[in-house]
């Protein structure tokens, strides 16, 4: 009985943080992402090759959660947009309180869009709302085409599927129509991109779905280039 | 303050029945091993790659963990060996609770090797003692060198770790000697075998492991073959 007393009101504390985290996301118009996955599929890879292409003056800003290590929030830096690294010090999942956190030092109304790459665990963070507007799930095409009926959870309850490495197609038994079945029998509504960061294919629309989803039709780079992943200086 | 007695009572009835496993696996001479890895790193694939080479009078058994779907003890049944799919329906891990409610209907007797495949999570299952008397944390060269430094609980607790998919080496950017000097940076003592179930690449070296681990030096195959898995039935 205690158990389930003390789950409940954790449960409840995230829930509240996450509904002010959302409120003040809206108010200062800010699009919100969660990005989840296995450790691996390509989540910091994604935001670079993102990043790489969006311009100087736009206001995007990165939180990237880690048990352990700051490598990701160093990866990321080298694109020029503000970035924090959240090591949860062998917790599983982000929190809203970390997010809390971490927006702190954060004028909100300096951020347009905020990324938040999750832990990689393909489990529990799907249960921590973080406020955000959408969760994102990727899944690489190295991992196996039956994970989203493995894990309905994430699967369910993400907006968008982006299938990464698919560059890789040729070297794998990976059977991606099968792999969308099986995402639409879990949700039937989720959105779904296939993107190789490695070769630039799907980031064009990568970034339609990202412009749509703030809202405006205004491309988010000047110039789209091909995506690929370099060592870019802002 | 309750938080906390409540998380410290759980984590002792896990320990003591972890404990009692322990005991009964040394008693009936049986040698456990608890397979951990991040979702599609490749524990069923090695598993089936491992049962396929296996004399039909072998005393083997599986239990394979997964939050949905009996899929993986589906794939391993084909091999002819006695095999329990553990549904947790959400929970992220495998107990020993769970281990002993599997075990209740097999003679102990009648096993020599039992294979646990907890859920695909690099995370949680780290925490959990099921009685084994090694964890085998797997990486596949598709996740990127860093793992052990971000996830640094089940690389220290392992005792061997195995690199699996190193035929897709030619294809991403994954370096195995940073890889290996992470794992060892976490922990020293720990070993490493390089695995490749589509070519057969590092079987015989896996079980080598095998045989010294059971204490003799039987090889366990009386022909050992490449090691590919095949739709092969006892």
């Amino acid at each position: 009985m205690t158990v389930v007393r003390v789950e409940q009101k954790v449960l409840n504390e995230n829930q509240r943080i996450a509904l002010d985290l959302r409120r003040r996301f809206e108010e200062n118009d800010i699009l919100c992402l969660n990005f989840i996955s296995a450790p691996g599929s390509g989540k910091t890879t994604l935001l670079e090759s993102t990043l790489a292409v969006f311009r100087p003056e736009e206001k995007v800003a990165v939180l990237t959660g880690d048990l352990q290590t700051e490598n990701d929030a160093r990866r990321i830096a080298r694109y020029g947009f503000p970035v924090q690294q959240i090591v949860t010090g062998g917790v599983c999942h982000l929190d809203g309180k970390m997010i809390l956190r971490a927006l702190e030092p954060w004028p909100l109304e300096n951020i347009d869009i905020l990324f938040i790459e999750n832990v990689g665990n393909l489990v529990c963070p799907s249960s921590y709302d973080l406020g955000e507007q959408a969760k994102i799930v990727l899944l690489s095409v190295t991992e196996g085409e039956d994970k989203p009926l493995k894990y309905p959870s994430i699967f369910h309850k993400a907006a968008l599927l982006i299938l990464t490495k698919v560059d890789l197609l040729p070297y794998v038994p990976f059977d991606i129509e099968a792999a969308k079945a099986n995402a639409r029998q879990v949700n039937p509504a989720i959105e779904i991109l296939e993107v190789s960061c490695a070769t630039g294919k799907g980031m064009d629309e990568w970034r339609a779905w990202l412009d749509e989803r703030r809202g405006n039709r205004r491309p988010i780079a000047a110039a789209i280039n091909t995506g690929v992943v370099a060592d870019k200086q802002h």
